[in-house]
């Protein structure tokens, strides 16, 4: 996969891209990322990019040119998809990760959220992608957000295929809690179905802990979920001791 | 503001804290950021901080121990609020952001998402925080977007008191579009209103237009907010205009 960043803080990248899974991507060459900054691809010669609003009002408003010449110039006649980063956007979820995985090419905009000039929003970004209603001053770490979110989804990326098979929202549940050692830290202790080795029963603790962890913090996840017979009984009693407190 | 990161990946973060808004806020003194190896608190001479899950499964846990010395250390016996970046927390939202604001010192814990002893949960945090439903590789992108949000919202730190009213969510409005120039940029124009110098007249098509756009993609903000006779009387008509077609 290539991938495109287009922003006025090209700085703020390489730390990011440089570590942990997006650094091992690249060096395995599933995933190519370019930062590009909008500046260079400026007409003008202060190589401006914002400008006051038309009818008024605070804060600048990055221009359409350098945004429309730098997505032309980087994507050389191809038409991958373009996602600008914006609050006002479709919110990022795991299903949207995997439907941008699939891609070959992706061009991520990060503008300054006082304001993009509406004709790059009309006629040139095919994506619109928010990270939550929360304001930022730009949309860098949300792209951040989004890319390390895709390329973990890259055959190959993660060592062992299977590892973000357990992870929350891929199995539509939260977690279970994990432990390691010490056993005893500071008194606090690792529950005794863990030092088992009884692996069913471990498994059937760790499925319902993920179920009581979903019933208290998100049960919006579990009304999207097809659960087994087993489960539902299970949320069933969760819901009854839940009524008598 | 102090801000404390503990992360086993420190080199993430200077690109970041060193631009923009987060660089201002730091060089007028509103806010010290400082960030920890949690590697650097580990009493094993290996330096090692993951271990194995009890119960056995795929992927390493961070340890307690490491992560409750650096707390401990860091904080020298005042009791922040130690704030854990994970999927399962409390969904990130504006009024989150302006809670956190008014503290004096916070603490973020930035682990792999293959998880954390539950006893660091259990015992140490006071704050869970999700930004998404969405897997990331790690907790530090997150933190980020946390920290940029909080700081921007400490008095002083945007240089207009005022830039940041009109943003997406502060006003439970999702913004009305922007637009500088070019007047036309290939055949690509600027709506009338904004260059009629008539200023109630643009202040009325922002507000319809921000209806607008809130009443099509975020139809739930709307339902949250206090509207005046007048904006009701408009969401009435784009509710008409939406059935009929």
């Amino acid at each position: 996969m290539k991938i495109h960043v287009l922003t006025l803080f090209p700085e703020m990248f390489p730390g990011v891209f440089g570590s942990s899974i997006l650094k091992k991507a690249q060096e395995k060459g599933l995933v190519e990322i370019e930062v590009s900054n909008i500046r260079d691809f400026s007409d003008n010669k202060h190589k401006q990019v914002d400008d006051y609003p038309y009818g008024g009002g605070a804060g600048m408003v990055l221009k359409p040119e350098p945004v429309f010449r730098a997505v032309e110039t980087i994507t050389e006649g191809r038409k991958p998809r373009v996602i600008l980063m914006c609050p006002q956007g479709e919110r990022f979820t795991q299903k949207k990760a995997e439907e941008l995985a699939n891609e070959e090419e992706l061009v991520f905009i990060c503008g300054h959220y006082e304001g993009y000039d509406e004709r790059i929003r009309e006629h040139l970004v095919t994506d619109e992608i928010s990270i939550g209603d929360f304001v930022l001053t730009g949309g860098e770490i949300p792209a951040m957000a989004v890319i390390d979110a895709v390329v973990r989804l890259i055959p190959g990326v993660l060592g062992q295929e299977a590892s973000h098979i357990h992870d929350s929202f891929s199995t539509g549940l939260l977690e279970h809690p994990h432990y390691t050692r010490p056993q005893d830290f500071r008194g606090m202790k690792v529950p005794d179905v863990l030092l088992s080795g009884n692996h069913q029963k471990i498994e059937e603790w760790r499925m319902e802990q993920s179920l009581k962890r979903t019933f208290e913090r998100r049960p919006d996840l579990l009304e999207q979920m097809e659960l087994t017979p087993k489960q539902k009984e299970f949320i069933e009693m969760l819901k009854r001791n839940s009524a008598k407190t």
